[in-house]
């Protein structure tokens, strides 16, 4: 056990933290749980720590404090709650932290994690997309490493193991094209969220159904690229692929390209970052392209799903573009599956926000947190202005 | 110039070689030339000599010096002709050696080059099909780096980069499936080799096309990618795809695949061998999805075209086996594009072979130009007799 790597999951009861401590439990001796986290879900937090014998178990919700500390009453986990909680349990001693909670709740531990210059799992879109600056700054500082869990950011990742960023000419974000692939905007007037949320290759939550559909999950995909892989703009682009089966592409100037390929299993990605520099083992489907038979390519429509368009421009703009139109988009999406507003509106709307508003680089995650609240308003004010 | 990487390039005079020299020419500061070598032709090795300041000029065939000390009198290239000469070449002290002599002549200054220890770009099929044990033997001792030029394997060791073979659980060699892919053995009955020469992705050979068409090039290319990377035979699985876009792959324990794509380019092989291990520019075409559109995988079959499970049986039988199967399939094409015997009497012509000889393992490259010799007898014995 003395060479156990020590790890913590902020986000512990979520998809991407159950996932990890699947891995783990397939892999005990290899991983030593120092801290879980949980938003509110005390019940399977408690489950969590006692099966993995973590150190310390916080939940976010302070509120949630009591009934944490009786479901691990007599047991050997230390207990704690609030924000505060989860920055200073960020900042314990371990090898490798999942960065997994979800939204702004997140920035303030991934950015203490990464502090600490260790290894760091990221599956917390919004610090690279709000805060990518600031995050990609503090980690080249501290030496951390930062890990993307993504299937997209991993595949890229692991299309660079052994080679220089200096090296790449392109990177290429592979994208499904969502439910709607091939439409029109005519045809797209009137879709509804049950047709918006029937992703084909992923299954996933109603959110990100919806950014697939818009492609603005792509638009958020591509901002993370541009703070994770250094290659400039101008070289990343996005290649529609609907099975999925390519997770994206690295190509280098000597015209080889390197791509990582698997099943739809988000485990894959997160195997690949957990035992990261080494690989280990898990009982994931293989990949089996004979039985699949067929993979398409073509170039994104960005003239019917201007997401990525939009995202390339808010990179382009800088500033506290990013973190607006992910805030804006958070809020047309949710008025979306509300029905207060139609499909076309959701980019209407982040575009609209994105326009108005006129906020200031984010200097810290405390700046990052007003943008985003600022843009929210801002959002909420036109959602309400269409549905009225 | 202090840090240019000094090479030897063995076979410069054909395909591999000028396409060596080719990047070579657009990188003229990353590189210097120590030894150029040639078969016969002595004006383009002369002139290779002159143009890359080579110090030392080879041609293995001995009548020729003459002509060769001609075309360079008055350079400061030296000159030698002949087999031995060609050894001494190749223990000549150099950063990178390229090993693209065709055919069994290739082996013994492939054997000294990896004696030395360096980087040796691995053109030369007949080193690893034929002597693959004795090969990978001397490059463990000495700790020669074997960097395969071959599409498909050098695909593979770019797809290792940075991880251990020990995490390999499966190797992918990609086959065009050939131009008669989806026939049956009725219908390749009666083909001729102009048909068999017309390779729908790459321009080859008269030689290389046939052993495509009957996949024997994927035989050959499976025995070489057992002794390249060793991780069992069973983990070594071909998959036909037709647009020879991937070149081949490699998928981990925790089910990640990675894998090399490219134009059907052998600069781009040849490049990532040649500068490894960084990378260096090329004017080769990049790699356009969008446009190519479609992918298309499916299962070999081996009940219409053999060669791969005769391959399979070879390295399994191990021994003389596989040089064997090389020189009788050399035979059997020649004999094939002769008219003396027919395209299905290619593979029965090798089987055959296999099954009457019976030699034992070579331990020397003496013992393996034995075997090569013995098995070219007795396959020309069976091809005279068919075509009588």
């Amino acid at each position: 056990m003395s060479s156990a790597r020590t790890i913590s999951i902020f986000g512990a009861t979520g998809s991407v933290g159950t996932s990890t401590l699947d891995l783990v439990r397939s892999n005990r001796d290899a991983y030593r749980v120092e801290v879980l986290t949980a938003h509110r879900d005390v019940d399977q937090l408690a489950a969590l720590a006692k099966e993995f014998g973590a150190e310390l178990a916080v939940v976010a919700d302070e509120s949630k404090l009591g009934d944490l500390q009786s479901a691990l009453a007599g047991s050997q986990v230390e207990v704690a709650a609030g924000e505060g909680a989860l920055v200073s349990a960020a900042d314990r001693e371990v090898d490798w932290t999942m960065a997994a909670i979800v939204g702004c709740a997140g920035l303030a531990p991934t950015m203490a994690a990464l502090k600490r210059g260790k290894c760091v799992g990221l599956a917390n879109k919004e610090s690279l997309v709000s805060a990518g600056a600031l995050m990609t700054d503090v980690a080249g500082k501290s030496g951390a490493h930062l890990l993307p869990v993504d299937s997209e950011h991993n595949a890229i990742f692991q299309s660079l193991a052994g080679s220089s960023i200096d090296d790449v000419r392109k990177i290429t974000l592979t994208a499904s094209g969502g439910p709607f692939r091939g439409r029109t905007r005519d045809e797209l007037q009137s879709v509804t969220p049950e047709q918006a949320v029937a992703h084909p290759n992923w299954d996933m939550g109603a959110k990100i159904s919806v950014d697939s559909a818009t492609m603005m999950n792509k638009g958020l995909e591509l901002i993370e690229a541009h703070y994770l892989f250094p290659v400039g703009l101008d070289n990343i682009e996005i290649l529609v692929h609907p099975q999925s089966v390519i997770h994206s592409m690295v190509e280098y100037h000597d015209r080889s390209t390197i791509a990582q390929l698997g099943s739809p299993d988000m485990r894959i990605p997160i195997a690949s970052a957990l035992a990261w520099p080494q690989r280990m083992e898990t009982d994931c489907a293989p990949l089996d392209l004979a039985t699949i038979g067929q993979l398409d390519f073509m170039a994104p429509d960005e003239e019917t799903f201007p997401a990525t368009a939009m995202a390339r421009a808010a990179i382009s703009a800088g500033g506290a573009r990013p973190a607006m139109l992910n805030a804006a988009n958070e809020i047309a999406v949710a008025a979306f599956l509300d029905r207060k507003i139609g499909f076309l509106d959701i980019t209407r709307v982040v575009d609209e926000v994105q326009q108005s508003l006129d906020c200031a680089a984010p200097a810290s995650i405390e700046d990052v947190l007003a943008i985003d609240s600022e843009a929210r308003k801002a959002a909420t004010a036109r959602t309400d202005l269409i549905a009225a």
